[in-house]
């Protein structure tokens, strides 16, 4: 490619020896927006733990969020303008993988002039990327916080990212990726948020929020629209649809597929044997069905095996794979207690 | 409604005085086929549970599985043909509920000259069914052989049928219902069927099943369809596709939705307190998500509430929903147990 462009933004300073450096990398759909700033004071998407004295506190940690190569909130992706012919990629892009978005956000540390996070923070896809990250850098980063994420994609995960697509590339407005602005796969999309919704909650959220009642805020569909769990899926599918690249959304959503640690090495534990991190926090939720517990476990016990302080802290949101983004009152702590041990330490 | 009609079928015979009957009530696809017969030799929907010396041994039972009211197997439903049109209901034909489907069945039973059964089976949407039946007919078995269902939907699988349904009608060649053989929803049923499978099996199995192995079989999509995991729903989907009607589909799907046996009642236990049932067992698979492990604990807490010898019996099954049409290990087992019990006591 030409060139990349990377959309990344900072919060607190970098201290005088590039010490004090946190690197997020995000899920799927968020921008690099995390938090709000002077720059640009809109509510970012883990606004709660970003900020002077939040869990990850900007007093003392300067902190980078990067989007994604191949997304499509600023970074260089199937949405952006291909040079060579002046309209969009599409499908043109190339196909790329975890490792890639990884080796992606190295540019910006470098850039930064950062060698070595203090720590990096990695939720969901963010995990993979960070994992990705950390086996092309063994020592780029001294602590890993790793969220609701995994080692590698299991097939529960790959058939519903895959039936996503599937819905996304089925619409005749997908057009083979030259949709445009006035013909939209929005069918296609709206149905592939409502099943990311499905898989990134928990019945037993829906059991006590919803239960069997009734909406009539939107106007029902054929056979109606009865139950208040429909009128939350429309509305949340929505707020999706036109607000994220289809292109894009299929482009990650397979590279999450793609993705093993474990390629070319015979375990996990030699996958990560490399890795020269001094701690490993691998948070994990009990209602995750996306990327289940049992892995985030598998996870903490190969850092373990290769003589990382590597703990699982198991917690028990009640809101699936999402929990992160809305269970604060359990990720504020947790994040905080981390990052104290880490600070005291140094 | 001018006419209707039931299909079902029958193994074993009736005794002198009508008290050997069982009857079946299906799962939202299953048609009344379920074993093989003289007349029909092709194997049936539960060839391995129904015969003489299986599980329902049709030496000492008079077997008669319905296909439900709304399907498209054989009993009217909205792909039957309109008298008044000459043409199929489709979205003409009136909106039914499970209570319908149970009404119906009843219909057979009288024309057969059965007044009570013995045993009354039900899996699935058949165990709702079932339900809907006893509440209507609360003299009319003496034991419930409920298999993975459930008294009321849930929201997680309210959300998931909604989306199933909203697939099919968002497919354009849906037409209103208007669809042709030569112009079907095919897109969108397949999604719908591929939805079904993931919510019918579990993530377990699938990893032991299929973890990350690659396929050859199926030609790749776009980006490929890499893992063994897609293409058994592609396969699983593209048989059903064809063998199903969408409308039927939608109808039955949304009957699931709305059916609370509680609905005029305050509880579970007082909706069920007029049923006169000898026993109950509700059986219950721990890895099924669509009719949970939970909703079967309460229906055997509401049964044993109003004196019923009822108890729950739950299975470790790593198939899911779907497990009493594949683990027979230990669904034949517990099913022979069930009937040698209730045969001692009579």
């Amino acid at each position: 490619m030409p060139q990349l462009t990377l959309a990344y933004e900072t919060w607190g300073t970098l201290n005088a020896d590039h010490s004090n450096a946190v690197m997020i990398l995000t899920g799927i759909s968020p921008s690099a927006h995390a938090s709000s700033s002077e720059l640009d004071p809109s509510e970012g998407w883990w606004e709660p733990m970003i900020g002077p004295g939040c869990a990850i506190d900007t007093r003392r940690n300067f902190v980078v969020c990067i989007n994604s190569l191949g997304s499509c909130k600023g970074s260089t992706g199937p949405d952006s303008i291909n040079p060579k012919t002046g309209r969009p990629y599409r499908l043109a892009f190339p196909e790329i993988t975890i490792w890639d978005v990884a080796k992606a956000a190295q540019w910006v540390l470098n850039h930064l002039g950062i060698s070595q996070l203090r720590m990096l923070v990695g939720p969901s896809m963010g995990g993979m990327s960070g994992l990705a990250w950390l086996a092309q850098f063994p020592r780029g980063a001294r602590h890993f916080l790793c969220i609701s994420s995994a080692a590698y994609a299991e097939p529960f995960s790959i058939a519903i990212r895959s039936l996503q697509r599937e819905a996304v590339v089925s619409d005749p407005k997908w057009h083979h990726g030259d949709y445009t602005a006035q013909s939209w796969p929005e069918n296609g999309m709206r149905l592939a948020r409502k099943l990311g919704m499905i898989s990134y909650r928990s019945a037993r959220e829906w059991r006590k929020r919803f239960g069997r009642q009734e909406q009539n805020r939107i106007k029902p569909k054929l056979y109606g629209m009865n139950y208040t769990v429909e009128s939350y899926l429309e509305n949340a599918a929505r707020k999706f649809v036109a607000s994220y690249d289809p292109c894009s959304y299929v482009y990650l959503s397979r590279a999450m597929d793609w993705f093993d640690v474990r390629d070319g090495h015979g375990s996990l534990a030699k996958a990560l044997s490399r890795i020269k991190l001094q701690s490993a926090r691998i948070i994990g939720v009990e209602s995750d069905i996306l990327f289940p517990l049992h892995q985030q476990a598998e996870l903490a016990a190969a850092f373990a095996a290769n003589g990382v302080d590597s703990k699982l802290l198991e917690l028990p949101s009640e809101q699936g794979h999402d929990s992160f983004l809305v269970d604060y009152q359990r990720f504020k702590p947790a994040t905080r207690a981390y990052f104290k041990e880490v600070l005291a330490g140094e």
